[in-house]
């Protein structure tokens, strides 16, 4: 009877992926290049013909040269941002950065095609044209999954991280396509499409995985002094690129440059009221690295809705001083609330750095739309600013600003649906998730050198050999736990 | 009595620094707001009303576009350079990139103010018009305290920090008009502006504050294996940078162009002398990662004046040699004199870094602005170098060569003067500032992880609580001092 | 006799490099002035003249904008991509960031003038005209070297690598002027020219300097956690750069974003089929991080010759999925075949990073250039694609492919051949190279920092001097070898 249930116990908590990992990532990079043959096609700004067709263009007119530095530091925040932010764990750095890695690449192969689907078909010939915007795109759209891991980091296997994705980039797809296409919201920094939709959706699955016994783990939950370091990379490089993040996709012009200029401040002023409530609420008035690693980016969440707007520079402060104040709160009182009464265990706390300011940063783009005024923005300013054209072409402000609204009430519904539909999904025994004392821990999924400074010259090896005390000078590395492989 | 000294002592050198940080931060960052309120606005170009005022430019002749990649590589120079190149003390690395995180988010608010009212005050209506190349500026002007900070890294508090940016960058401000506007020179990559001056700031009030019995805390003084690797993040971002840094706010054209070709080369050179000085200056010719971290930037900063003007590319060169000789000889022999005779503490040896380079840099651009001809730039391209415009149209360049070590002589006096007049305030004993046997300790401003490697699993852990020898075996950290909390 | 053998000993392998490296740095680098002097000017773009000579041109159309910021991607990859990819060895960080340094440093130098001379000397006056393209092409030729660098890293000295850079260099110089200019192929990222070449070269190199009794320093030739991490910084840089290095000096327009999208996508597909092939392959199913670190990179090498080819987005998805498969079967299969059978010991397993997937990149190039024709590229988009021009303007696709072939076999040649007459110079007994059993160790060119936590408060340290057990707490660092200093 023991024995069948250690069988049992064996079989749902098997963190060997040797042939579920394998099998996922081919099988859909296969279909990813079927799928690509069938309908991805270079747009006409990079395909070959452009030489014939762009006439009296100069070739330094392609959109490549006003669109790829941005996405350049998109990029970086992608891997380099999100992945070293995750490596903040002491026994984890592998698998935050490395999954990080692996979703996000995924994701965007996956995100170019529904995003196509949705926004680039051409209705001629039945294909996705892409070009730079696309790819930003893609990244954005990866965004919102690595938000969701962070709710999870340390508690789920590779395969179901790539299930998450492939649902999410699905989800985010639709929910972008309603909210800009249908709804006419505008959303340059996506803190409603990216963040709320991400945030809610992370902290959704991860009330369905709920570990009522994850302290069994808890000796690995905390920092290192050098893995803090790590996620200080994170953090400075999402900090910095923030700006090109909010006004990558922002309009030509003055859009993109007013973008910047926004959540430049903005998380400016974050700074500032982080480090004052990080002081304020711990005991010897000492800094918290988890508050100024997180709570210093939630400015740029907040602001990126009305990036583009005429949000003024002291509005940008305003949004980013009491985004900083809001974010640190979060980690002082809420996210041990959500833990201990919502069942809801948020490894990063990302409710308190995308949940919770990019709900404010809808808000705050709803007010500062149903604001404006052809005064502030000149007519054709606020055209342009709010592309009020076409089918849109008597949309006034006020009205815009409801629809903002709107929109982010889209993006709270489809991340807390979709994450407890994806939930559910991810519970079934099948994903090779670790136990509850595996969790947080790279040895259940990676080859980990062993630290032991075994640097000694054999010679002096040898004498240590007949040294019998020598074994308790050895660090306690962690055994392999039988049970789990 | 000794209860009473006891008292005292605590009192003076009490880190607890509860509600003096959170009270500089809040009340400033709302001054900052009120004060961004009254003066700050969007400039011509990232206003909404952009889109009727161009006229018949094109969208993508926006500066944005010309400015914003040099602003971003300035930018990551900035917080991730000076950053990491601080993380280098073994015990430090969180207060090195933490503590120039905050200062930097703070200075470049204040930055965008005083540079505001003197350069980019629109006198109509009394607002100053903020666009990319006063983020680039602002940017600039904060590398000035943040210079200062690293001879005093580990030494200081973080109220003491932010109360050095705000004299800072106010003495910045007034000396950058004098130096740019009045006297007329001109100084594209700041040796003497930002570096000469930085450089005597830090060191006057590191003389301010010159620490007798600085010994007591040697012990953390060094450097380990991880720390400097972690530092040569920040080295190369700051060397591979530098040129973007130098060109940033260069002319357009050629000047950037040329900046950054010079800066390139110059440094690419130092790189070279520097490890050749490392190797012949140390004992077995073994190198020293002090030098390598820091000597290999000295040509960027000595080529920071002239590298618009025609240095020729062999001239750089030049430069770049000799300042990666004057800056590693530098922390052989003169940071050991300074200290011991002198009684300046400079603990990231910026005085080889940034004070020295800098000096040099101001009279290498005297001299080539004295030697600049008609031949060599041609009479348009001299005009457009050297700004021999409106009320400087009669300008020639021998006197501009006067212009020039003039300028020099400001930024030294700012520098000088700025520093005793700042470490006096500084040395008031209210600012939390640690004791002479607590520097260069994290422990004292931030919650630090404890590095033991407890990541036994329960039943281990128990047969090794049964094992009385396993005290030996724990890792010896720091207990809190109980004179300090 | 003994005696005599151990004193030979002593000297053939003597890492003091105190006189060798100081010389060759400064003598070098005094000759790099001179020649500077005599051949490098600035270019028409970067000549203060621009501003008489420009005529109508605006100062925005100056190429600096529109190749300056891929220069900077490239130049990140360089340094910080190559960088910290090579510190993943637990005590060789020091010697792979830094020594990547000073050759990077000392090689861009000697290719301004090597390149120059086959490409950009202006016959009007002798000289070499620089501009910013000239520092895209020396970074290309330095990463060749750095490429090599990665097969012997922790086994020669920093002089011997300053040797293997000045010819390296000037191989590559040579070859790429034979590959590009007179067999008129076409190879925008450097699959044949840069990595090909590179990869057998420093193989090569191996072969010649085979250490039989390697295994000697064993102890030092695995990674630490944190060693792993920091070598993703380096991964991480260079593929997100990378779509940046295979579009850097393609033809503006089409060209640099076709180059663009086919290296993101192609490095997309290799993600996936990395961590597929590297969890399939090991006993448990778990990751390695030595194939994340590397295999990762291996779809943009793939790519680099077709980058500017119409190669189609699912193309790309191909090469970069099965070069993740080939790349990763390598490092399980291939690389210890090498060591064991062929004699060649390769750190970074440079044959499965950049020889194969160099390899197949050109054989890609040729298929891809045989298989173009004016329905898919238009008239005007191939002549332009493939430079069909002057002494080119009757060449056709077929026979383009027969020459892309034949500039593999020349990249091929100058790698294999050049890498044995290094190799040859490098056995020389006087460059101080380590001992077999010092191998991979920074301890033979670096002071190292001693890692012994001693940061007990000095009371606290006092007492434990009185326990005499306290002895066996202190991790045994390795003593210095008297034989080696």
């Amino acid at each position: 009877m023991v024995n069948f249930i250690r069988l049992m116990c064996d079989r749902t908590k098997n963190t060997n992926i040797r042939l579920s990992l394998p099998a996922v990532c081919v099988v859909w990079e296969i279909a990813m290049i079927i799928l690509f043959g069938v309908f991805i096609r270079y747009n006409w700004e990079s395909d070959a013909h452009w030489a014939e067709s762009k006439h009296n263009l100069s070739d330094i007119e392609n959109d490549f040269y006003y669109r790829y530095p941005s996405f350049q530091d998109v990029h970086v925040m992608i891997f380099v941002g999100f992945g070293f932010l995750m490596t903040f764990l002491k026994r984890y750095s592998f698998g935050g950065v490395g999954f990080n890695f692996l979703i996000a690449a995924f994701g965007i192969q996956w995100a170019l095609l529904m995003q196509g689907w949705f926004g680039s078909l051409d209705y001629s010939d039945g294909k996705i044209k892409v070009g730079v915007e696309n790819f930003i795109n893609a990244d954005f759209c990866v965004a919102g999954c690595l938000i969701a891991y962070g709710a999870l980091l340390g508690k789920v296997s590779p395969v179901q991280l790539l299930v998450l994705t492939l649902f999410g980039v699905t989800l985010y797809a639709v929910e972008e396509h309603i909210i800009i296409k249908i709804i006419h919201a505008r959303d340059a920094g996506g803190s409603m499409v990216i963040h709320t939709f991400g945030g809610y959706y992370g902290l959704a699955i991860s009330w369905m995985l709920y570990r009522p016994n994850l302290d069994q783990s808890s000796r690995l939950q905390g920092s290192k002094y050098h893995s803090d370091v790590f996620a200080m990379i994170g953090t400075l490089f999402l900090w910095m690129f923030w700006p090109s993040f909010n006004s990558a996709i922002a309009g030509h012009g003055d859009g993109q440059h007013r973008a910047f200029i926004n959540t430049y401040l903005s998380l400016a002023a974050t700074v500032l009221t982080t480090f004052a409530l990080s002081s304020l609420f711990q005991k010897h008035g000492k800094l918290d690295m988890v508050h100024i690693q997180n709570s210093t980016l939630a400015g740029g969440v907040a602001v990126g809705t009305a990036a583009e707007f005429m949000l003024t520079p002291y509005g940008s402060l305003i949004v980013g001083f009491c985004c900083g104040v809001l974010s640190t709160l979060g980690y002082v009182f809420i996210t041990p609330f959500l833990e201990k009464h919502m069942k809801i265990q948020d490894t990063c706390g990302i409710h308190n750095l995308h949940a919770m300011p990019g709900f404010l940063g809808g808000v705050v783009g709803a007010i500062t739309a149903a604001a404006a005024s052809d005064t502030v923005y000149s007519h054709e300013g606020l055209v342009n600013t709010f592309d009020f054209k076409d089918e849109f072409k008597d949309m006034v402000p006020t009205v815009q600003g409801g629809h903002q609204a709107g929109a982010l009430c889209v993006a709270l519904i489809f991340g807390i649906g979709g994450g407890i539909l994806v939930g559910a999904v991810l519970r079934l025994p099948i994903w090779g998730d670790p136990a509850d004392d595996n969790c947080f821990d790279d040895e259940a999924y990676w080859e980990v050198p062993d630290d032991e400074e075994n640097i000694i010259p054999n010679i002096q090896y040898n004498n240590h050999m007949q040294n019998k005390d020598v074994e308790t000078i050895k660090p306690h590395r962690r055994k392999r736990c039988s049970r789990c492989f």
